[in-house]
């Protein structure tokens, strides 16, 4: 096959109710219906491409639990940040790595659907897809969503993986 | 391999420039990226179901060259319509069968965001494809586009293909 491989980002995240390492259910469904739908047996047709998006902490207060007493224990914050991040993508690249499909993972820091979308420009995949928390009408007017957003002003193709209703924690803030 | 293929609907559609059987570029575009992107060398990994929605013509003045002196007149009216759908999905049959990709194609009447949602619930599609004309935002206010009220209301996966600025005709009307 001569063509090159189909180059798909993926926006992968943490989930926020176990946190680093684990992966949302979002990010999981994402890739596990990427891998059994689209990828399916072609190993070699596909790389995947792992962008985690770390949000900055705008206060501060991360870490209630943390002394601050000199400039490296702020170092030792990011550092930490980072450590995490880069378990949550040593999960995927797992997957891939046992698969044998071809990949590559970084992160970024910043607004996620900003980050997304100047990385699609960047790196130029035929795709990206999202996961999406599924949140209802209601919620959607509030937190507005990084899928939404990336369908809109991304110029390459978007696939929103929705959540299952069955799927979703109880209380949304444990998501 | 025992999975079952991934089911992929397309939404096509005629070319209001050159009308049936042309499809339009949007549709051929999603097609075409369907093929190389996706689908690429396995064809047996997927099978295609097209999907085209025949607007109803609200005013019945769709062919004003036509005379209607009986109810047998508007029954050949109905007859042209379908032949002229049929033209359509004939185009992208053809290509799958020549390619190898198993298809199957069907015509609705109504409203196409609403067909297409209907119909994604009946047949139950792993990916649902649509293709987008890709409207400026002012356009968007008053058209609304097919594509954004299907990933808002569909349960299944929708990639949105939008058609290149460069693919545009010079007046949108030509669409």
């Amino acid at each position: 096959m001569a063509t090159p491989a189909t180059r798909i980002l993926m926006g992968v995240n943490e989930s926020s109710m176990k946190g680093y390492p684990h992966p949302s259910i979002s990010s999981r469904n994402a890739f596990d219906w990427t891998l059994s739908k689209l990828i399916r047996t072609n190993y070699s047709g596909f790389s995947l491409l792992f962008l985690h998006v770390q949000i900055p902490d705008e206060d501060g207060f991360d870490d209630m639990d943390s002394i601050y007493a000199s400039p490296e224990d702020f170092k030792d914050m990011k550092k930490r940040d980072k450590i995490r991040g880069l378990h949550l993508l040593e999960y995927f690249v797992g997957r891939c790595h046992e698969i044998g499909v071809k990949c590559e993972a970084w992160i970024k820091k910043g607004d996620p659907k900003e980050v997304i979308c100047s990385e699609v420009k960047r790196v130029k995949p035929d795709l990206l897809i999202v996961g999406s928390r599924g949140l209802g009408p209601f919620q959607r007017v509030f937190v507005g969503t990084v899928s939404e957003f990336c369908v809109k002003h991304v110029e390459c193709p978007v696939i929103t993986i929705k959540r299952k209703a069955d799927e979703a924690p109880q209380d949304p803030v444990d998501d």
